[in-house]
């Protein structure tokens, strides 16, 4: 059995006695029951994520993947396809938007190249995982191969592991990929069975003629390649990304090691439905991180039933909007530990 | 002249040159312009509170101002007023909701006791200013005298200017005092103009029939006292509290030293609902920190025209949600501060 089949295989449900257990803690905490809204929330389902009645956050990791895509000659994005490349290198010089913020919280940043269209010089912070120098246009021919598609999502697998392996215990999803907008958007109206119009926006500043053309070229890649809506990777291969497809599997991943996964903006959101169609529990270990501008982020929100933590209209990208969530759930998560319980603190409780 | 005239004196406008510095440099970092949506803007509004292009916010503190009410004997709060200083204990001891947040976002927690209804043990972390043994009933009697009134502003002010002359470069308000939204409502209502039922909640948890008693303490009593809702030490001393009366002083301390200072939730919000009736310009100071569950917020925010960062169905009160959004205001300045721009990663720009 392959990586891909056995981590699905390996996913099962929340563990419900410690969600329990947690959500008793919560109410005898010294405040008002339920005052802390979401952050209770959120700690009692992380409790049953890990099993832990008092889970610690203590190593969160942004695996950001990047990759290319044929689609991007097709006039669908604002920045020319070269950004990528240079992005990757601002990722691994951290003079990006996402090692900012990660830094802020404390997190590791694992760049991945799982599939830039150019050859990077190798570093030592940069994962390579190269599948293909971008997809193919996928306005003529699928993206790319089903086994392709496999293979992406096994590295996202594999990279989710290894960093689960060497401690980190909550992840958050971030990429990087000219034009990956188009493809997530493709992705989004395939499996929410929606119009591209509703679900398609202006990506990084796209004008109108753009969006026009953006939402014609992947009203016309659906019509053409008829992609299946219940199986996501039916649905990467036709119409998606190398780096939606790892994210995906990053998803995957975190699930069947019962590690909280943050899901950033729209793109992450694409790579979660995908995840979803191929493992239906996987969606209980997904945390929205953020409510992007990006229009068409509310048809994965309703599709996956998922709340996100903040709404900043914000609408980069790279992981910006999860990095931020994921403090949320860590501070979440220390409330559950940490605070004093009404006895402990010879609190009164309400009449 | 005496303290609170010398500091509204000293309130000024923003400083538009560096605002427009500070949005500028936004616009020439490696993201698409905009992209990072209330982060720029956050970023941009503290350049101009502080006056300068690149802020940055090492060293935030919360002000928790403890009192109680005499309104608290009409049955208004769903707990009794022990746990008032009860609360104040566990906060000294560092087991209360806002120190576990104030850890996490490595604030200091700053303790005041303005009006605390008990003698309370001194204690090296906790700041005595107690003014009164709580105020009094104001279903029965204005809440305390004129000259009260301006006093808890002036501790406010001053408790601000010892953080800052200490190094604290942001600020937060919290809050400890049962049956304090009881009083807040009073002051919301009082100073937006609308009625009582409008602007008043469950505040920690009161049932059905104890929110309809409320409702009438308050209308009762802004009809008995009539405070002047243009002049916010009128109401303050009329249906206020000597907590909210305190922060009003915290808000106007910052705002004088140009120091952010972010606004908790409700009880915070009617104190600062005073603050700008005696200073309008502190208004540009503030930032919202997060949208509480309890009724009447909204009210607050459409006075001041404050958007909230956060929004995670919170009602805690004592700072909570503000030290949250202390953090997000600290990733908003080092995003500005830290970014590459396109010409020192080399990223190409928008085509």
């Amino acid at each position: 059995m392959d990586l891909v089949q056995s981590t699905i295989n390996q996913i099962g449900p929340l563990d419900d006695r410690a969600a329990t257990d947690a959500h008793r803690r919560q109410n005898m905490l010294t405040k008002p029951a339920g005052s802390l809204g979401r952050l209770e929330e959120l700690s009692i389902r992380i409790a049953g994520i890990t099993g832990r009645e008092r889970p610690r956050l203590t190593n969160p990791a942004v695996i950001v993947m990047a990759a290319d895509h044929g689609v991007a000659r097709q006039g669908v994005s604002a920045f020319p396809q070269e950004v990528t490349p240079q992005m990757v290198l601002n990722f691994l010089r951290g003079g990006a938007a996402i090692n900012v913020l990660a830094r802020h919280v404390g997190a590791r940043v694992i760049v991945v190249d799982i599939g830039v269209a150019t050859d990077l010089p190798s570093h030592p912070d940069l994962v390579s995982r190269k599948l293909a120098y971008g997809t193919a246009d996928f306005s003529q021919e699928p993206a790319m191969s089903h086994e392709t598609a496999r293979q992406a999502i096994a590295v996202g697998i594999a990279c989710a592991n290894e960093a689960i392996d060497s401690g980190v215990d909550l992840l958050a999803t971030g990429e990087m990929g000219i034009a990956n907008t188009t493809a997530a958007s493709a992705v989004v109206a395939a499996i929410t069975r929606r119009p591209a119009s509703e679900v398609t926006g202006r990506g990084s500043g796209i004008d109108d003629s753009g969006l026009a053309r953006k939402i014609t070229v992947i009203e016309q890649a659906l019509h053409r390649h008829q992609p299946n809506p219940a199986d996501g990777l039916d649905v990467l291969a036709k119409v998606g990304g190398l780096e939606i497809g790892g994210l995906a599997g990053v998803i995957l991943g975190a699930a069947a090691r019962r590690v909280p996964v943050v899901i950033d903006g729209f793109i992450a959101g694409a790579a979660a439905l995908i995840a979803a169609t191929l493992a239906p529990t996987a969606t209980a270990y997904m945390i929205a991180g953020h409510r992007s501008v990006e229009h068409g982020h509310a048809a994965v929100f309703s599709h996956l039933d998922l709340q996100p933590i903040l709404d900043l209209n914000m609408r980069l990208g790279e992981g910006t909007g999860a990095v931020l969530a994921m403090s949320i759930c860590q501070a979440a998560c220390k409330i559950l530990d940490e605070m004093a319980t009404f006895a402990e603190a010879g609190v009164s409780e309400k009449a």
